[in-house]
């Protein structure tokens, strides 16, 4: 089977934009595709916006293998996504008929108000992304996975769908190695080391120590060996500059 | 004096996508646009790629009055910044003469290794944004904020910067009212409310309190008086789906 190489996440939601929340999802979404070796290319955040929505996405999915969106597909007029999937998309938004049935065996035909009814549409032609956690779906059209805002259903959701973004015999692995001196010391060091492993993704992160600078030098590949040997290169120069 | 009336901010670094850190940049100078009735429009977040930050910062910066960017400003090779604001405008990048004095006055002519000198370099025809928190500087050129990724640098330079984003006498104003009702029970009323107050930001944010539905109606606005009929408006509404 093959998988998405590279993804984008779409999160939806004026709530992160006004600063009223701090967005969590597409963080954990982007630990996750890291441990499984699909490379997160972008994260973009968009309001409550049909043309927002729709433009950002159909950019970002002829960009990347697969996007996955965050927000706007509960029962309230500013969730509004599955609208904006479907346009992107140029397809009709139907009621899913399975999941009107599951609403209506839940609610009864009483309960079925227009915000349940909401929760039942998805883009025509889209398979269900379902979970335990919700009886409302998410949605997966050609290489867009439509997913919740609410963190502990999108992580749910997300958990459902991970193995179409590779599996953990091929993942990204992290080494990460203290620095004790300001970058500006080992820098010119440090680049030579990148150009010789340029397929090792090498950073450099700065912090202050108490009044000290500090920081992390930061290795990442998918194959364990390059990593021992460009790890190796970076503690050795590290050791001469102290020195 | 006329001040950004719209904003984006654009995120670069390896590190966000990857998983490995928690974006915090983003989610501070959102509530600081917030406070200051400056509306931001998108949060992008990009690798350390030059073609995807020229590419994203071009976009942004015709679509949005401003945009800031955070983060790939310091003296390593993954700090490549700079370079592509200069590219995105189509300037050449300079060794700042001013900054080249004040970091040779600290760091005498035997410190002023390669880390250094790149830190010295900013878009030709760029504006300095200085800190106390750092000798390197950001750098403003037209409507783009080049700002560090480091998050006390950021927020600091975010600090001096702000004042062409508005100021505190035309704030956005938020009031959230708890609501302990699933959101498809008053989603149909909510709508209606909106539909008459379209120049409030209305946003419905469900969540689990134990095993019950419960959340908050979140309404923003920067006209107080409107803000305060339209929270009158849903608590009445509230009290009608209770009974």
């Amino acid at each position: 089977m093959s998988h998405h190489k590279t993804a984008a996440i779409l999160v939806i939601g004026n709530e992160v934009l006004s600063g009223r929340t701090r967005e969590a999802n597409a963080y954990l979404a982007a630990q996750k595709l890291f441990d499984r070796g699909c490379k997160l290319g972008e994260i973009a955040v968009v309001p409550d916006i049909q043309d927002a929505i729709v433009s950002t996405l159909n950019r970002l999915r002829a960009q990347f293998d697969a996007v996955i969106t965050s927000g706007g597909i509960g029962p309230t007029h500013d969730d509004i996504t599955m609208d904006s999937v479907a346009a992107a998309f140029g397809v009709e938004l139907i009621e899913h008929r399975f999941v009107v049935q599951l609403m209506t065996e839940r609610y009864g035909e009483d309960g079925m108000n227009d915000g349940r009814r909401r929760m039942t549409r998805v883009p025509a032609g889209a398979r269900l992304i379902r979970c335990e956690k919700t009886i409302a779906p998410g949605a997966h059209i050609e290489n867009a996975y439509v997913l919740a805002g609410v963190p502990y259903i999108f992580e749910s959701q997300l958990e459902s769908i991970l193995a179409d973004f590779g599996d953990a015999t091929h993942p990204f692995i992290r080494h990460e190695i203290d620095v004790a001196l300001p970058e500006s010391t080992f820098a010119h060091e440090l680049k030579m080391i990148q150009q010789k492993f340029p397929d090792i993704e090498i950073g450099s992160y700065p912090r202050m120590c108490g009044n000290k600078p500090c920081g992390k030098i930061c290795l990442s590949s998918q194959d364990q060996g390059a990593l021992d040997c460009a790890v190796k290169e970076v503690k050795l120069m590290l050791e001469t500059i102290h020195a």
